[in-house]
């Protein structure tokens, strides 16, 4: 984790507190069915939520200070709560074992993580649809190969962008639902020493499922289906960068990143406005999808379990949640602030003389009877022409002056062929597709 | 892709013919509702689809020869087919361009890909199912960081693999969803000069939904999903390949792949019998994991779509999918004939002494009214002994001769808590969950 | 492998013929030195070599069909070897295990794939150093974020690709020598049943140096390295190939593939001349990356070993070499044809109305005494101007107009700020530096 | 970064005060020398040199101030610095740019890093020669696929465990001499505005080489390759990782981790010593390899530099460097104190009733003048006797009884095929080229 990428209320779910909160709710949960259940007195769980009820502060300190002697951070723990509610505190964790409370607990944290994810891509679509509308039929050139190709609106691209975005969101909200599961199944999760209905009502308590089976340890191809969504997520979010840092490029400059008034661009070129948000988010990117590799080489754990996860863990769980979210929420702001220069983006489409309309000719000259081959060949030199000039010459008042065209297509059926609107006709039908 | 890691299904998809067929039936398709639509004579996908009625060779070729001249793959196929079709065959691919036949070709060939890997999970899941049910309660001890812990059953650990791998096929038929998308939208995704009725017309023939909105290019996020679901799945075949590895080793011995009597082990050391196949698979799985990696960077194309993506994909398309393919088919021939030794389980069960049964006694004293430290302490002392032992020394007796337990617990109580059946006694509650 | 991405001379050392070539070379220097050293008789050794100086041919099918029912590769060979050469041939392979052949087999093959790739690499760098010299002085816009920053030529561009792939070739010098080792150890390395003597022989015979150290097979960390640095490699062509791409794009243009008259763009755009060289060259990077990552995995085997890493080196030994020697000589053509338009870099360098001098007007503002906070602050409100009238206005005929400038700097000392000569004059000191 | 994988000597190097500790040390080298060239005033490094020597506190929280405000973080520091030294400070940063600062300093960071590194690096080498001698002539079954396999000594798997780390330790320091270099060349690489003997001092200064050609930036493939070398390195940790977890399997034990009398293994069983320390050692490697991959991602910046590199690296850098450090100290604590058992390896290599001296038999069979495929037949038979007896028969017995065998060879030679020391007659051998 890296703090200047950070947030405070996705970095607050991996502090300890949080993690020691959990820990709490789970021991306390389940001691509470085992008090039903007669397995423990009922004063069991009463002493252990009588002390929650005090509010009281979770001493990080004394637990960590109780590890270093134990070598075991559930046990430590465990003292350190049975110092708090006396006697009474011996009845948790009875049948469990560290990993019921270790991997649940970190089902609660992926799955918050999850939701404030989710949120922030909420904020993200909103984003791109507000800016998808205000240009829905701004006029920009598309590019295939970084080539002129062929008239779309930017709106158009955000529309792509938010038609991506929503996919990732859904790919989410189903990696969320397969994290969420609860597992108190005992040492090797045969449940052979505790009930399993303590794990449905530990699960239910804390809005998860119950894992159908658990081998002392959650199986790890759900987590590695996690981070692998994230890695996704991370793409589409460098996608949408690279978009924006070539759109900021001196020689297109049809969008900027917002520059703020006191933000020099650099130390020694005063007028430079580099798009460093959105190379910034490039990195980030590299860095989430660099976390879902080691989340897939956990998968194949020795048997019931070991333990190799673990660091890992410790490592992705927080640096890859709270960089998504980072990512993401800055991203929001790029698009919601972001200049958009539309007037560039009409002098851009114009510069190459016409020749993004070739196409148009081509089929136009096809449909007129003309071989497929010889109406390339008939566009073709044309075009070259304009390409050779640098866009000074127009490919519409060559094709005027081409006989072997003017033969097929008369100069009103030509001009019709530069006409701008046409290409826009559908923008309607794909909106609706996308935004519905 | 590995000749001898490839199944003559798979591999045929991927084959030239049968790409040229799916371009083909895209073409006339498309050619087919543009004639509806008046755009083109009828006569254009009538003359199409008669040439195709006599079930026409694809001169592959041919076909080759005329790429390297045109060096345009599209372009090459179409005067190939304008040669054998004649005259009507320039109706073909009006509006369209390059992309809108590969993306979707790549979409129907990813989606008949997913249906074989689907059928392989069907017979995996079948074959986990049958040996699950045939040892649900044979039982072996249970392993957490290689570490002797508590019994379980062989049913059990086949019971998780079930699950793991009916997760994986829930993945795998959303990204096959995901995949399998048409877009017959033109140069830039606008529909400039093609209906989007085509489109529409198309993906309902191919059995794909509409792409919503493209640009030129299916976007790259679905497929970086697709191939990190295979990732996922090849992890979790790993981890059942190293559970068989495992279980082979010469000190364990509890399962063997199945040794065909013509299979000479090694060169050197008649006696042995290696799990070559699992580790074998072991490696697959690394394989096909890496394949994930560049399917995730090829989702940021540069504005409306560079072509960085197809080498990749000329890559991963096949080797990911043939190899797992593969690889599932193996993993099913591994479990299906999986020799399984029961007598062995129990051997290597009994030979800690009863330590397993630690827990239990641990459990039994705290709920004496022993301090769990105290309790933790007492089955520490004796366990040690054990342990020191080599398994020589039984934990029972040695319980039954220290005064600090036989003071909380009887002969009686301490002998029940070495029965082997309590373990098992929610064996069915998980089958139910899993095989439900 | 690819087929389209693949050249002769580096497929062949993958063929099965030339593995089992290499595979005879070392069974029959082996059993030359056992003679020698009296193991066997020396009949053994000659009747070898008087078979192999008939130049056999080796007939591949009739081993493979022996290895599809023996299941085990070497003693197929072996098996069809005896079948060539009669009863001496029981003489080979004593001692030996399988492994001592196969990795010193893969040994050789790396060694002279690293051979080819090291002759691509000095291909590389002969014509990047050509262009180099023929463009020292080419002046061209440096860009910094995209955006313009100072001149540079493109020279220096090249320059740096020189200096980075000489780098890379050193890398591979290294590798190469890493990975050229010979192990003949036997069964579990400890030269239990042949003298290391043979080991020796093999080696030199072979032009590989000893593995000090071997446990039936070559240890993985050496092929680690070796994957890695092609990986690395991978990297530097695809900075290069980003390079020519974004010099190729619409508003740039200053260089571009080479475009040949047959060549067809695209379908539809007759104009476009789109950079698909460099484009596949970005993705076969992203594939050369990414088979370092099973190689890295593939380190860890069990014991003294495991076959987990056979499967991933049938895919990657070849995919990984055949891949960077297309990609290399794929790179030289594009740069050995580039063309460049001197032209358009100077008019793209002008385009920005002088702002890219700003460093230099900046720097002789406190040089006159001018603090720096200041001087900031006088070229940032002249530089703005010229911004904000996309390159209309001059910044120098602004900052003439500037009194707080003019009270600082002359007219003249201004106009000597804007020289162009000015940045090159430590060029020839680079290309000392670089090509010395 | 995590504080538990953290030891604070290299977590020093990447804390902010020690950057701009550097940061200061080549900015006031840079004016140092611009004043010996009489660029700048004598006066102005003198300053900076003279409050320089009252050892100044850096106030990291009154910078980082700055940079929210300034949102640039050299400017931000420069601005501070001339707070403190007064109005002479305005000659430090002449004709640099803030890159040339940036990435000298992290070339100064990772060759500390990678010193701290090879240190780490010898004092494994030293315990692992330590144990490899006190256990030169251990003897210990070797294993392949997991299965027995012939004899070796524990001293011989130590002795590759060193060949490996000493190879680690060649390829990082050619790795760090290859990160160790310094560009101050400014905007754009041409020392447009700073000669180059400025650059070769503060190299000369800092202890680095000259960078050859830059372009505002270090190329990346320097830090792609030392990170790559991390990876391999961390790939070794697991294969010795992997090594001591098997050797702890209960069914194994020839060795333990060392296990503190205050440690508790699991909070339900007492008698359980887990592998933790080379589990977590296993999941440290997997985050050690993520790290390379986006180092590598790195390379391809755009033109002369874009920005993308500096958020991985302000991961990377810490994360990959601090955590391998851990790596290795943990590393060599777990070999120092590694609990070896003697007695339990040469229990385990007699269970399997003498197979392991098959190879040797079959070898001998041979050369009495049976054919290869009839000794492998002879061996086979009785070997298969052995297996299925589980080790309760002896392969030696069932020889003797061999008609067909005692054809070939007498009792007396059978009998001295099964000799253990007839194994290590090579072991010196191979300590001398290892340790030699």
């Amino acid at each position: 984790m890296v703090p200047r990428y950070a947030r405070p209320e996705m970095t607050a779910i991996w502090e300890p507190e949080a993690k020691y909160r959990i820990w709490f709710e789970i021991e306390a949960h389940a001691t509470q069915k085992l008090g039903e259940l007669g397995v423990v007195p009922e004063s069991g769980p009463k002493a252990l939520w009588d002390w929650w009820a005090t509010d009281p502060k979770i001493d990080v300190d004394a637990i960590d200070e109780k590890e270093r002697i134990l070598k075991h951070d559930v046990i430590a723990f465990l003292d350190w709560v049975a110092e708090q509610v006396g006697p009474e505190a011996r009845f948790m964790h009875q049948g469990m074992t560290s990993s019921d409370v270790l991997d649940t607990t970190l089902a609660v944290q992926l799955s918050r993580a999850a939701d404030i994810l989710l949120a922030d891509l909420d904020d993200l679509l909103a984003a791109i649809k507000r800016r998808a509308e205000e240009h829905k039929y701004t006029p920009t050139i598309g590019r295939s190969h970084g080539i002129h190709a062929e008239p779309v609106t930017f709106g158009l691209k955000l529309a792509q962008a938010y038609a991506e975005f929503d996919r990732c969101k859904k790919r989410l909200v189903a990696a969320r639902d397969e994290i969420a599961t609860c597992a108190i199944s005992g040492a090797v999760g045969t449940f052979a020493n505790i009930d399993p209905q303590v794990e449905e009502y530990v699960a239910e308590q804390l809005g998860l499922s119950v894992e159908p089976v658990s081998t002392q340890v959650i199986p790890r191809d759900r987590h590695a289906m996690f981070f692998s969504v994230l890695a996704v997520i991370a793409s589409s979010i460098e996608r949408l960068a690279v978009e924006v840092r070539h759109l900021q490029r001196t020689e297109v400059l049809e969008a900027e990143e917002y520059f703020s008034p006191g933000q020099k661009g650099s130390s020694a070129m005063p007028h430079k406005r580099n798009p460093i948000l959105t190379e910034n988010l490039t990195g980030q990117a590299r860095m989430i999808r660099a976390y879902a590799l080691p989340a897939l080489e956990n998968v194949a754990l020795w048997h019931e379990r070991d333990i190799s996860h673990s660091s890992v863990e410790r490592f992705i769980g927080p640096d890859a949640t709270i960089t998504l979210d980072f990512a993401l929420a800055r991203m929001t702001g790029v698009i919601d602030k972001l200049l958009v220069y539309p007037e560039r983006m009409m002098k851009n489409l114009d510069k190459m003389g016409g020749l993004v309309h070739s196409q148009r000719v081509l089929l136009a000259l096809t449909q007129a009877g003309i071989t497929r081959d010889n109406a390339y060949r008939l566009v073709q030199r044309n075009a070259m022409k304009v390409w050779e000039s640098d866009g000074q010459m127009s490919l519409l008042e060559l094709l005027k002056a081409d006989e072997e065209v003017t033969a097929a297509l008369s100069n009103e059926e030509l001009e019709e062929k530069f006409n701008l609107d046409y290409h826009f006709k559908h923008v309607d039908t794909i909106f609706d597709r996308v935004f519905g």
